[in-house]
């Protein structure tokens, strides 16, 4: 038997444990799930004879060693701050290891010594990062292949709701972390490529420069510029590209009424409001606002952030109860970011019934023969339910796949990586598709940066 | 004799050393002054036979210390973040110190040391802060002490051009270290408190929320709100105040260009623009701008912040020279702050002959048996020349007359002080009126908080 250990077992394992599963019997694999509490891998794995849930404090170095050193592989689905004492141990004990997780500088830092014990350490490979590289590389080599030049990249992805699930007038719920949703974009300017010229967003700015997306069968979307789209530029041997841009994907209109938020200063996380305790909605909403003692909180808005009177943003926030006396914060010392993410939380969890959704795309141009093309590539998954979203199925997936494929010993060279290498990527972009996780592909007309805005 | 140190000679020593030096034979006074370029200093003293000036580098630990022993009393001219070394040197061999500049959290460390040891570390008491904390502790004092209940004060200082040197659409010109202006009302959001509740700002729309203040004979000013406004609420013993504002000063119409800048993101010295060494001013500009080969940098600025065709702001950016694709930025891995600092010099620098203005304005409201009452009051201050500037005026002479009433033991309080107490105000603003520095009061009406915007 071939010992898997998964440590963590939140949200993003439902897919990764089905299918390993699956695969118990004739891939002759055992597996063990860790963590601190053991009630969804319990619930999942259902008594399955090939698995076994183990009480694991992440944290207690003695039970943690123990833990990896009886594995032949160990996966890592805690939250990312917390890979690196695993992956230390790692490679202390030679263990391969598989992250879905964004590459720390602590995690790069491993490279040299994960290489000289041969093991992999397997990052970045779940949806975004993750299918994104996968996918994206793909189009890129074949293109270079072919004799071609990239000049042009840009790619998108957007955790949503499912239309047969979208009931609210954002279009939008939670689908994933909630706080990651309010800060996003905060912390810097964006930064990305514009033929040839670098740009910059502030981030007050960033919410108002969206392009807009087109899916077959889905409509319209919008994106916004990631913070740094020129993060994998050289990993993707990107470095003589004129364009590249990387952004996040919402349904149309998400992002201007969320700059409402944003203009009045309601995402920022830098300071606490006093009194948060006893606030109501309204109080929150006003705090922003000037004093004016014979004007509504509703027209000092109205105002201060120019809502037309037949502008339907107005009814995006009325749907949010931001102007609700009654409603109370109830968080004590919080942020404006921690208000209003639980005021978001009122009206955007999912119901127990709804569908998220998964959408990805990109954007390639090229030169070839002196000619220019361009592909244009998307990818839409939907969840089945709350425990088997589309969000868990696209990371779960690449990672359970990538776990088989170094046991297998398909994917052999040891270091820290992310999937960019045809040797990882094919086969498990290959195998998503019997997932109904696939790419439709089409040849454009060259359009370059951005043409139905420019 | 009594030897008086003044450590650091730059723009602000001018009126220090002449008041000094004036009372140097009635006064019985030697001063040294020293600093690691002394050419400034040689000018000011101009020979002077009670005066001297020595070359000494403050981290010179040895050097300093000699200094600092040998003299009766210290003045810390120095920029804010090496005063520590000094005062704790003052500390040390008992000497007492004044500097101008706010308590850092280091010097407020001193100040059981420096009780026990019987020495005065007093500091903010230039203009702002100093003047301020006087002159509005001396109207917050008097209502007191006439039975009456301070609820609202509001206060506001800028460093502006002189109405005689007034000649560019901004109505602004740098009359002090030009950096702090390009970066003022950065790092967190703005607070304050109006009739009871607090307010926030978020940085982006500081400049959006200003009010009107007018000054007979000077007319019209604007003020945008500092960081921290409540930052003297309990040592001015405002705790039970329900408006507490604190502002900064320009001219009408300034601070909306202002914005401008910050809407694009040229405030922001956070990262660093890459090759600005090489870049032109619209290229600069350009930067902040979507990319879009058929339209000019002009029309998409104009569109990307709604610019209207007849708006002066227009006129406001073209005299800056932001268009210019001959002028060179001509800085390397520079900050977008740090460019535009650059840009604004070349336009807002002092001509030879200008002078600048300090203007100061405070409101105060308060209750008296049972009927509300206003006063508000105001200075204003011009510059003779270059050298003997409003600033270094109202920054030095406070300074000056502090460091002479603790040498004749008029202050005698020792700790770490600012000026807030009358036994330090009183004389010290009865004296500025002799230089012409005085505050103009009138009662009105009770308005309470804005009332031109509200």
């Amino acid at each position: 038997m071939r010992k898997i250990l998964i440590i963590g077992s939140g949200k993003s394992t439902s897919y990764l444990l089905k299918y390993l599963l699956n695969k118990a019997n004739t891939e002759n694999l055992f597996i063990t799930v860790a963590d601190l509490n053991t009630d969804h891998a319990k619930k999942l794995i259902n008594k399955h004879p090939n698995a076994e849930v183990k009480t694991l404090d992440v944290f207690d170095a003695p039970a943690r060693e123990n833990a990896i050193k009886a594995a032949d592989i160990v996966i890592s689905m805690l939250p990312a701050r917390f890979h690196i004492e695993v992956a230390k141990d790692c490679v202390r004990f030679k263990k391969h290891m598989v992250t879905a997780s964004y590459v720390s500088n602590e995690m790069q830092d491993l490279d040299n010594t994960a290489k000289k014990e041969g093991v992999i350490l397997m990052n970045e490979i779940g949806v975004d990062p993750g299918i994104d590289h996968m996918s994206a590389m793909q189009v890129i080599d074949r293109i270079r292949e072919d004799g071609g030049k990239v000049i042009l990249f840009e790619s998108f992805c957007g955790g949503l709701v499912a239309p047969e699930s979208d009931d609210n007038l954002w279009n939008y719920k939670f689908t994933w972390n909630p706080r990651n949703v309010v800060v996003a974009g905060q912390g810097g300017a964006a930064k990305f490529l514009q033929e040839g010229a670098y740009k910059y967003i502030p981030y007050h700015r960033l919410f108002r420069r969206t392009e807009f997306l087109d899916i077959e069968n889905f409509g319209r979307f919008e994106a916004y510029a990631n913070r740094d789209s020129l993060k994998y530029q050289s990993a993707y041997g990107l470095d003589n590209v004129k364009t590249l841009y990387r952004g996040t994907m919402r349904r149309v209109g998400f992002s201007r009424a969320w700059n409402i938020f944003v203009m009045l200063g309601m995402t920022d996380d830098s300071y606490t409001i006093d009194d948060s305790e006893n606030m109501s909605y309204r109080d929150f909403t006003n705090a922003f606002l000037p004093y004016s003692p014979n004007d509504s909180v509703e027209l000092k808005l109205r105002h201060q952030v120019k809502i037309d009177q037949d502008d339907i943003v107005w009814d995006k926030l009325t749907e949010l109860n931001l102007f609700d006396a009654t409603k109370r914060v109830e968080l004590k010392k919080a942020t404006p970011a921690q208000i209003l993410q639980k005021i978001l939380s009122d009206s955007w969890m999912l119901d127990h019934d709804d569908k998220d959704m998964i959408v990805m795309y990109h954007k390639f141009g090229y030169e070839k023969d002196g000619e220019k093309h361009q592909i244009e590539s998307n990818m839409v998954c939907i969840g089945e339910n709350q425990t088997y979203t589309a969000m868990a199925k696209t990371v779960g997936l690449p990672v359970a796949m990538a776990t088989l494929a170094i046991l297998n010993k398909k994917i052999t060279t040891p270091g820290v990586h992310i999937p960019i290498t045809k040797e990882i990527y094919e086969p498990i972009l290959e195998e998503l598709k019997s997932f109904e996780i696939k790419f439709n592909e089409k040849e454009v007309p060259y359009l370059g940066y951005n043409p139905l805005n420019s």
